[in-house]
């Protein structure tokens, strides 16, 4: 079981900082969680990753069941075997990605059967048998089974299925309950997830329907779908404070580093992202005074670092120039490198919004970050 | 300008412990370099590299001279900047990769004029401008420019090389001289290369031309060019122990772990290959007990370490059924993963070598990794 304690309130916004004690610590919020979908944060050996620090890190219920399997995971000691990461992982249920990525889906109102884009093998995901997946692998929280909508949606097919998600939230929970009455089993909490597309009745009835159970936590799920950033900065502010106040509020799937300061401040204390991760594949690079990509000729002569305020190892050792250079020349390296970086800056940046809520200057932060996002968006076009 | 001393001798083999003083310090041998080709260590970032502590590493003048240029390294810091990395590096000299990778290739007595295998572009080197562009880049040990011929190849061709090669070796060391005159310009030294290709009297001719002029080192080059391991072997014996007892002796490009065990006894100090980082990226692991293939289906099952006998982060963390999960999901980390163990097995087999030759006991150390190798081809075959 999970504790979650608030103990910080900007005065301004609805941010908050918190404690939340789990089997592998105590997650201070608000936190960013790198992903590490197949089993590692691409690129990160764990000892890299431990020295980054996150707070918790997430993983991918989907990816492991197809490869290498619950039942191998369980005989690594867990995902945290596996990955070689002593403190807190959340998984996702895995709902998400069979609507993204399997193949052949049949949804019914027990569950959903699937075929694996690896090798066209049938899998089947119940809101029981995600719960317990999730609990083979060792994990501190454990999402329940949804259903993700697609952006935009008609209200009516919405309606059906945010009942449905609810419905398996909660038949999800017992499965969760029952799990702990095995003395040593799982140790670790259950998120509900509030669906409703941009729906404000919709999302308010849905955690209606879900807050009168006992989830050790509550996250937005279905956003970050397509729609566009101010869609998003309007639904976060809108659903967010719809959650409980005294349980943790995850907001799933997000976001860019604007976002996650908007979102701080609509009361969120969770997030993940395969942004940074993602975009260090690709060269781009965020910084304390914007964003930038390292392939780009500028950099052929620029022996400064990625970012003059960053502590991260790759901005102590290599100016830009180099891993421009590495990068053209695909080095492997420059993978590692850049994720390093990107990472730090998610991290710092939730560390640094942590701080301002504790010293009650959220508002001021907040203002800095805007200023930032603005002044790049004039510079660089949206 | 370097300093060299024989410390130890193994009584029974040619074996010795030597220490080579370097403008980025000491080289203590026999030493293993890892290839750095185009500014990294694939997959390795410096500070990575700094903790598995080799004593020298190796980059490619050929690469960097293409991408990112030489002055672009000079205002980067230099090959050091470039790679953050503050020990010993040695340059190969670009003839070898010239002879292997370029298009278009235009050989004279004064040199040779090639074709950028990245983008066409023309380039030329010489043996003045290979030792200027070693200078610049500012290496601890550069390398002449030679002509690595093919195996097999015909005596009289060999013989006309050889000559050449000599011819070069003493124009690039007039350069060197000429700029170590200019005082904090370059404190690195420069090795000649011995050639010859099988032929005993060719090579010992070659050393006699060679050994008169004062280079800071020599090396047996133009060996693991596709001759069978027997006749390597034969060749290292043959042809290491005539360079001069007083340098240090380097044995390019070469090679298995028991290549280098022989190679050692025969008096060589040492060695680069790619073996250990190209290995990993198609996951083939060096152990203590053998070579093995982490794709293999039986370490799904297999939740012990890669080597129960390596100190590595790898092994410390990762059971080998979690490394093959990673590399046959294609996870960059894996590559991370297999190149630190492989690097440190071959790092610790050198400074096994090191110790055993220190302790007066080289030869029952050659023999125990023999027995390896012997048990090893018993089980696998050739």
């Amino acid at each position: 079981m999970l504790s979650f304690k608030v103990t910080h309130r900007d005065p301004e916004t609805g941010a908050r900082a918190a404690e939340l004690a789990t089997p592998h610590g105590t997650v201070r919020t608000p936190a960013f969680m790198p992903v590490g979908t197949a089993g590692t944060v691409k690129g990160i050996a764990g000892w890299e990753l431990s020295k980054l620090a996150p707070e918790m890190i997430l993983a991918n219920t989907y990816h492991l069941l197809l490869r290498p399997g619950v039942e191998t995971i369980e005989r690594m000691g867990g995902l945290h075997g596996l990955m070689s990461w002593s403190g807190p992982i959340l998984t996702d249920s895995g709902g998400y990605q069979v609507f993204s990525l399997a193949a052949r889906r049949r949804l019914d109102d027990d569950g959903v059967l699937f075929h694996s884009h690896l090798d066209g093998s049938p899998h089947r995901l119940t809101p029981e048998n995600v719960v317990e997946t999730q609990s083979r692998y060792g994990v501190d929280v454990a999402m329940v089974l949804d259903e993700c909508l697609p952006y935009p949606v008609e209200i009516g097919i919405a309606e059906t299925s945010v009942a449905r998600s609810v419905e398996w939230a909660v038949r999800g929970l017992d499965r969760a309950a029952g799990l702990r009455r095995d003395p040593g089993r799982w140790g670790g909490g259950l998120f509900a997830i509030q669906q409703g597309s941009l729906d404000e009745g919709l999302r308010r009835r849905c955690t209606d329907d879900l807050a009168g159970h006992d989830f050790d936590g509550f996250a937005v799920g279905g956003l970050a779908v397509g729609e566009p950033s101010e869609a998003l900065h309007d639904a976060v502010a809108m659903a967010a404070p719809m959650l409980p106040d005294g349980r943790p509020r995850y907001l799933m799937g997000v976001g860019y580093p604007e976002d996650l300061v908007h979102s701080v401040a609509c009361g969120v204390d969770l997030f993940d992202c395969v942004l940074p991760t993602r975009s260090a594949r690709t060269g781009k690079v965020f910084t304390s005074t914007g964003e930038l990509n390292i392939k780009n000729a500028r950099f052929i002569d620029d022996f400064g670092p990625l970012d003059k305020g960053c502590d991260c190892p790759t901005c102590s050792g290599y100016s830009r120039a180099a891993l421009r250079h590495l990068y053209v020349s695909r080095e492997v390296t420059s993978v590692v490198l850049l994720t390093v970086h990107n990472l730090t800056f998610f991290l710092n940046l939730m560390r640094g919004a942590r701080e301002a809520i504790m010293a009650g200057r959220y508002g001021r932060f907040r203002q800095r970050i805007d200023e930032i996002r603005n002044h790049r968006r004039r510079n660089l076009g949206p």
